[in-house]
């Protein structure tokens, strides 16, 4: 095993951020670049990523449901990550692949705090109780203005991509200060510019990490 | 207003048990009861009730879900149940209707720890932050030996119902254990026998009840 197979082995890395910020793009990307490195890789995606989950994001994404409340989101996603965890994370981890992982619980305490009837440490204990030690080494937010995250999307908004500036706003905000709250486990790169530059970046995090 | 429709103006009453302990059946049969009596009665069901816990239900008792994560299922169950709170029995409550539920969080007690990958105090904990003080006034547990409910069974067994004697007869003791260390908001109710005696117990219980 090389150098970055060996300190990539078995870490569970997220890349997280405001809706349009190239999250998708860039693990992507990262995912290629690693596995011509040497590393073993495993992307998913929450919410989703198993039948169940996919179910459970149908309901989350969909735009019918203005009616949902906060608390019932932050449980719905919680619970499309355990089955990811025990389904595929986990197992993944067991095997030593490095899990890509596009979303995890710092979406959850960005946008169901932004959305007003929960705080980050209620969303934190429920996350502590469902998933236990089942932590992100490194979470990457992917850092973006709200008005340039939302210009680059291109599809017809979902349930949450559809809540207007101002949300948006508040959610970059909430993901910047869990960055700062914890910079052990969270790194802050800059989504704007060119999505080569951009990845550069990403890389360069990767390369200086001090995994524990 | 008379004697009965006082007291259980703004109560939330759970009947719950076993599968086949007549839970659907009996609160059907109170539900009137109480009508006749001048009671202003909500009844729901969970899990369900809105259209977003209809499709979490759906989920729930999907039979191809062999491989749903105990973890998962708690939150989804508590996912519908926050749902139904804020669309239905917070309302309810507030407009001093007498809520009758089929099933509560004392389900989740039962089933999920006799499932085995979660405690009772994990499934309360994770109760109190999502629910807060939402709580019944009373939960009226149907007791039958798990052969006599899974006999009553007529359907296609559900997700639930499908997991096999060993199973239910622990979800029974979970039941008996939760009444026995919270008699102040449970009772027991012996639900064999005849539809219209067991009836006549739980209204007992109803009429005899410390309303605090």
């Amino acid at each position: 095993m090389n150098e970055p197979a060996k300190k990539l082995a078995g870490k569970f890395v997220v890349i997280d951020g405001p809706d349009g910020a190239g999250k998708t793009t860039q693990l992507k990307l990262l995912a290629d670049h690693l596995r011509g490195e040497g590393v073993a890789v495993r992307e998913v995606c929450d919410p989703g990523g198993t039948v169940i989950g996919e179910k459970i994001r149908a309901i989350l994404l969909d735009n019918s449901h203005a009616e949902m409340a906060v608390g019932c989101e932050v449980l719905l996603y919680m619970a499309s990550r355990v089955q990811l965890t025990v389904e595929v994370i986990g197992p993944a981890l067991q095997k030593d692949e490095c899990v890509l992982c596009d979303r995890w619980v710092s979406s959850t305490v960005a946008y169901q705090v932004a959305g007003g009837a929960a705080t980050a440490n209620e969303i934190l204990d429920v996350y502590k109780i469902a998933l236990r030690d089942m932590r992100p080494d490194l979470t990457i937010i992917l850092n973006v203005p709200a008005e340039i995250g939302l210009a680059r999307l291109t599809a017809e908004p979902d349930r949450m991509e559809a809540k207007g500036l101002e949300f948006h706003q508040k959610v970059r905000q909430l993901f910047l200060r869990q960055a700062e709250a914890a910079p052990q486990i969270f790194a802050v790169v800059d989504g704007r510019g060119e999505i080569q530059e951009v990845q550069r970046r990403i890389r360069d995090v990767i390369a200086k990490w001090d995994w524990k």
